[in-house]
């Protein structure tokens, strides 16, 4: 049976998604361990993409196959059982056979969560990044404008390999301010390595006055990541959502 | 020149508020290390009163002298510069000579956060207790009336030691319902060792049904510990804030 589950985690102690080799400190390390441990045999785990060492989700996708035999609530109970308190499993439902987390992922939703004051925000501290100058958010609102749609990214991607295309589609870039809370919304159909935290760093250089909003085609179309905006640290990304047809 | 400091903290890694002799690992040793080394001396840290180990505060107050010679923010500045990122001064502001402020506290307001789901939170879980069953809310909130007023509380006290009078004034318990965070808030003149979690305790045995919403009464008279409800885990709880005339 293949199945389809929906989690959350707080990345802070974990080196990110993926496990290389060492599968100990990685989200699909602890996945795979637990589930492997319930089928008594290797379960291979696919998240629909990656996450960066300290960077949360809450609502990661995941497809896996089993041959437990029991209804999809009882493996939601017995992952919660046996992951670490850091990871919750909300939901587990049975999919279609060929249902793949990865490569049916249509549209995915990050946001970036900036505390924008000069004191730190203790009980939120995990999952935002402060700032401390004050920013101007309307700056930023339409220099987000200008990075949406299809365009080449590779101005906003820390590459690490070869990757075919860098060409994204990013439908919504929505920026909410609530008091020194800025949550910067990034809707998509993919993300290239490190694009949200780049686009984050590029806005939050426009809200501090260090760049034109004007200037963002010329970032798009330079296709050079020198051109673009820091990397923001990792603990204010969270991936919220993954959508499927 | 004496002043009044209004902070937060997570209490999560601290023995509590007060040092008794290990200063390390407490709140208050914390801020008095901060501020002897500013000021070149010993400094007298007063909080408004004392959290346990592991409780939070949103709105812990301080009084402390110091003859620095900088501006309240400066302080504040230097303070937050040096506490751990657990730690974190909102506001310093000049006081009355007299002002104290555990003495001059008129009023006090508390928050204990409830998740009520079988799966955790895992971004609130520090700050949070999480109640699997499902809690009925209106026989909670009758309850609560029930618990406020002038009162001798002494049935919902850890007593550590003789203490000259257990009456106190509640003047509100409201419970506030958001999807599976239930939030109990309580406002009074002052709370004894334990008061808050003990009454939780109570109102979530009520919330479970396995005690009668119109007991409180009984509970209050029999001065009885025994009769009333669990001590529910710091981790739930936040000092929220601290009310001067």
């Amino acid at each position: 049976m293949n199945y389809k589950a929906v989690l959350q985690y707080e990345g802070t102690r974990y080196r990110g998604w993926q496990s290389q080799g060492n599968t100990e400190n990685t989200i699909q390390g602890r996945l795979e361990a637990v589930l492997s441990r319930m089928e008594g045999a290797p379960v291979e785990v696919h998240g629909s993409g990656r996450t960066d060492a300290g960077v949360h989700a809450a609502g990661q996708t995941i497809s896996f196959h089993s041959s437990y035999g029991r209804s999809a609530g009882e493996i939601r109970d017995y992952m919660n059982q046996y992951l670490p308190e850091d990871i919750a499993v909300l939901s587990v439902e049975e999919a279609a056979p060929r249902f793949h987390a990865r490569l049916n992922a249509v549209r995915k939703t990050y946001v970036y969560q900036i505390w924008n004051s000069p004191v730190q925000n203790i009980f939120k501290r995990r999952f935002q990044t402060r700032v401390a100058g004050s920013l101007d958010v309307e700056a930023m609102r339409k220099a987000a404008g200008l990075l949406c749609g299809t365009h080449d990214y590779r101005a906003f991607c820390s590459l690490k390999r070869f990757q075919k295309s860098t060409v994204r589609s990013i439908q919504e870039i929505r920026i909410e301010q609530d008091g020194p809370e800025i949550r910067i919304f990034y809707t998509g159909n993919g993300f290239l390595y490190h694009m949200a935290r780049i686009l984050t760093g590029t806005l939050v250089e426009v809200g501090m006055g260090l760049r034109d909003y004007a200037r963002m085609p010329e970032i798009i179309r330079s296709r050079n990541r020198a051109d673009a905006g820091r990397l923001m640290p990792p603990e204010g990304l969270i991936l919220m959502s993954v959508e499927y047809d």
